[in-house]
């Protein structure tokens, strides 16, 4: 006879603490007292290295060293720079990866590189549900060149790629639902009919591995300022396979991208490798605070990222399960297919709820209609935060404490 | 009978700026011991609000307030405020400017829509000298769009306009001579015939005054790592005026540019007014320091900082007619024609004739093939420095000390 489940209790997340292995990079990080910070999918927190550097990178390389220290400080290799740590991270090489301008931006140039690089096809599958600015920047290019997006579902992506498919663009993880995309099934079914593949890496990169390399992976774009906490409107990057790096033309011709960008010349001459993606001067403050969040990835094995994230997402559901009743659960149950996120489904005063948990220190966000969304960044959020978050939403279920006018009234901005 | 006009000397340079109505912003920056620095036209000085304001919007606003920033601290129209700032520097209105991006990156989003607006006229007409970035942005986008860049010299710019033109793309203050093109007299030529002007003013901004809408400007770009010292990278912006706002469909449809952004709807709506020019999250802590930066202005009358620039680069160049020889000089005599810069002609060693004043505290920067350039930020250079730097380019001259392995190997990067 089987006995019931014991219920999960506070003592044991406590006791999952003692024994991660990642427990000791929550101190790499400046978390404010009082909070359970559980969107760090959206902005990553504030890494402890990131003060000072910031600091001396002002009042000494800039505020001193002035034009000098675009030689003297390294400036200006720092988009290679920080481009080759992120490449670590997401199964990229030395050379594919470079830092610059914004996602959207750089999702811009991807795409009408990659069509430039199919003539005569003129399709972009991407999905549906994917993040607005993947499917607003793909149907702006399909405009420009004369292409055509076909958004499907999730489901379906694989039966919409064929012999008129120039790019298949994807977002790894979806960042309302968390799903993940099987990279390598999807990225083979392209090739097989001879299209290219763009991965949005934004939910992906820094919290969990994936192998842009191992899948053949032919772009990839993503986002500085979430997993990598980079800080608010951290410099993104952008991946372009070695094998297709001399091919590729991308249609922003600025200056940083010149094979030759001090000789002044008037003719463009795209530059070596990954350089061409770039366009203007780095966004240089951006890019230092970034690389100096990166450095908390430092030593830490992705494998064991990938497995405390799992624990974490897997804590909250089945947390959920047994403390609360009345939501909906938008993520995969299973883990394999989950990203570092869990969404629950609620109603149309969703964002009200959020605004009670924000309240009382727990903090998520809401992502229009319904859905109340909770990010696990592995190097800094604890089982017990975990617990803890629970039982705030449980209480605030409880008394109705979102039913007042004070959330109801306020706006959705973030 | 005339008696020969008295030399110049130091004491006259204290007087004037003993007489300056602008000595007193001087102390509104940090500049470092011993340097004269004459490259504010390449990288603004560090303003003594920023160190602060980054301390703060670091250590508080991102790392207590985490994603509540966005509302919180007012992180989510920030783009709108910088650039409501800037459009007072440029004779532009509330609402006509937005910080975003970079140079280049806005340059394309605006020639893009700007060939949208005269479908079926097919030529740009640029200057041939123009800074690089804007030559190859403006030939990408020639041939992105099935149109054609006719890159002339200055003087051929006029009579280059007819009715095949769709935009005629200048920056109104050459980055290598400081000659100011006739913004008014190009504008009103170029709608003469139909066509629409883009002005970069990358050299413009926070150097002297221009009249956007006084000349009836149709779009500007510029940047805000010059003479508007936001830092190294800063984010740009961009103009659009008021008439054109409703009409233009630039190409990087973001959601940041979308009218309803936390809507995540499926379709791309563009932006009420100048929002659509937006693409991706802002660069915020760039957008800090810039806007930090910009209170440096507070209160200086543009007029006034204007006749200081006019005075500062006429004495230079007086000087360099009284205590130097050698030189040839490539920015106009006519003070009305000069923007806040001085470019001296030499020969191909100019780069390790830089070094060597660089080596001496004196910084300006060498543009190839021989041309020394010497920017003079009114907010902050100072008379005695303009004496002082003629004294240093005398001396190095006179000793021949660039002529040394040290400086005639470094290799140029900025």
């Amino acid at each position: 006879m089987a006995t019931a489940p014991k219920p999960l209790t506070r003592a044991d997340a406590e006791k999952l603490d003692k024994a991660d292995p990642l427990a000791h990079t929550r101190a790499l990080f400046q978390l404010p007292d009082g909070v359970i910070y559980l969107d760090g999918n959206s902005l990553g927190a504030l890494p402890a290295a990131v003060p000072a550097r910031m600091a001396h990178a002002i009042e000494h390389e800039w505020g001193v060293g002035l034009i000098r220290s675009w030689n003297d400080a390294d400036w200006y290799p720092a988009p290679q720079r920080v481009g080759n740590r992120i490449a670590k991270l997401i199964g990229a090489n030395d050379g594919e990866v470079i830092c610059a301008d914004s996602t959207g931006v750089n999702l811009f140039k991807v795409l009408v590189a990659a069509l430039r690089m199919r003539p005569g096809r003129k399709r972009i599958v991407g999905e549906r549900g994917n993040f607005p600015t993947d499917v607003y920047i793909a149907s702006g290019v399909a405009e420009l060149m004369g292409a055509e997006l076909a958004a499907v579902e999730p489901d379906d992506v694989l039966a919409a790629i064929d012999q008129n498919t120039a790019i298949v663009s994807l977002t790894h993880v979806n960042y309302k639902t968390g799903r993940v995309y099987d990279m390598a099934g999807i990225t083979q079914r392209a090739h097989e009919v001879g299209a290219l593949v763009v991965w949005d890496l934004c939910h992906t990169a820094g919290a969990m591995p994936c192998d842009l390399n191992g899948c053949n992976a032919d772009f990839a774009v993503g986002c500085g300022y979430k997993y990598l906490n980079g800080g608010p409107g951290a410099p993104a990057f952008v991946f372009v396979a070695k094998r297709h790096q001399d091919a590729v033309r991308q249609p922003i011709t600025g200056w940083h991208g010149h094979l030759r960008p001090f000789e002044f010349t008037h003719e463009y001459e795209a530059g070596a490798g990954i350089d061409r993606m770039l366009v203007g001067t780095a966004s240089q403050l951006g890019l230092i605070s970034l690389e100096a969040a990166l450095e908390a990835f430092d030593g830490v094995e992705l494998a064991a990222l990938r497995r405390k994230s799992q624990a974490l997402t897997g804590l909250f559901i089945e947390l959920a399960d047994q403390e609360l009743s009345g939501f909906g659960l938008a993520s995969p149950r299973d883990a394999a297919q989950r990203g570092s996120q869990v969404s629950l489904i609620t109603h149309d005063d969703g964002y009200a709820i959020m605004q009670a948990l924000i309240s009382r220190g727990v903090i998520g966000d809401y992502r229009a209609p319904d859905i109340l969304r909770f990010g696990f960044a592995p190097l800094y959020v604890r089982y017990v935060d975990v617990w803890d978050a629970i039982a705030t939403i449980k209480d605030v279920m409880a008394t109705a404490a979102w039913n007042t006018p004070e959330f109801l009234t306020r706006k959705a901005v973030t």
